[in-house]
């Protein structure tokens, strides 16, 4: 169940998870699976274009999603910082704007479903290891977040940019060819 | 906690409501609170604008925000559906396109602002009267979703068009006088 499987419209405990730990891999995995239903069949081409010149790209939007994922892996289940080097690797999916739009760039779909995918293996492991109780204590390096709140989160910018996505789609240029 | 009180960056159990309710009751409210955000200080001319000739306004997106939420209502705490005149109230926010640009417009931010906190109040007082059983059940209208699923899908709705709220609010003309 990462998200390319018809989703569920129940969210319930999962089989392989804690109770409250489960309801939200629900929620995780019914968010990605409209992301993925909200790209599908994209060129490279279509993933690369700029609507306008601060837009980002879908491409981009992508990535981030899966940086913001990747970042929040790091926090919430290693309990520490990114290092200066995995800051450097997700900066430009990260900031966006000049620098993603700048860097991210040049590929097709199966590049970023691969890392969506490759992130969210990694989430759903950690996550089948963990309790309820993990899940609501304070994070121990952000005292003020909980992990619950820091997944509902991860949840909640990917449905924001799947928004987005959703918006920028039905405004790609229509290909050549295409009119009647 | 309506949405426009500081967000708590934990989800965790809420004091009124059954455990598993008070954790989504946390999610929905922080989701507002970050649309109220999104739209604070827009002025009527903002929130009617049209970015091009198939965008929603965001004052639209706003009115179909609490639209899609009492439909929910509807659906979850009355189980049944809407009727015909519920229908043809909520049909211009819920449909959005053509009848939303026609009909949803000419309001301040405080006719928005106002509808999603009765709309809120409401969803609350219901979720507070209701348990943890009632919440994973199926409903009874619609046996393939439980209340949990359409809840989060409410708060998931909000935030897609809180994502588009933002780009659009981001590109919004700038009022006259204000280029240096």
């Amino acid at each position: 169940m990462i998200g390319d499987t018809p989703p569920r419209h129940s969210i319930l405990p999962l089989p392989g998870y804690a109770p409250t730990v489960g309801r939200l891999v629900a929620m995780l995995c019914y968010a990605r699976h409209t992301t993925f239903k909200a790209v599908a069949g994209l060129t490279r081409e279509q993933l690369d274009h700029l609507h306008d010149e601060d837009s980002n790209s879908i491409g981009a939007l992508l990535a981030h999603v899966a940086a913001v994922e990747r970042g929040y892996q790091v926090v919430t289940f290693e309990e520490r910082e990114p290092t200066a080097a995995e800051n450097a690797a997700w900066s430009a999916a990260l900031k966006l704007g000049d620098q993603g739009r700048r860097c991210v760039r040049g590929r097709d779909l199966s590049f970023y479903v691969d890392e969506l995918h490759r992130t969210r293996e990694a989430t759903l492991a950690a996550l089948r290891a963990r309790d309820d109780a993990w899940l609501e204590a304070p994070l121990r390096i952000a005292p003020g977040l909980n992990a619950h709140w820091a997944w509902f989160h991860v949840a909640e910018e990917e449905i924001n940019h799947r928004g987005q996505i959703r918006w920028l789609r039905a405004r790609l240029p229509k290909p050549v060819g295409s009119e009647r």
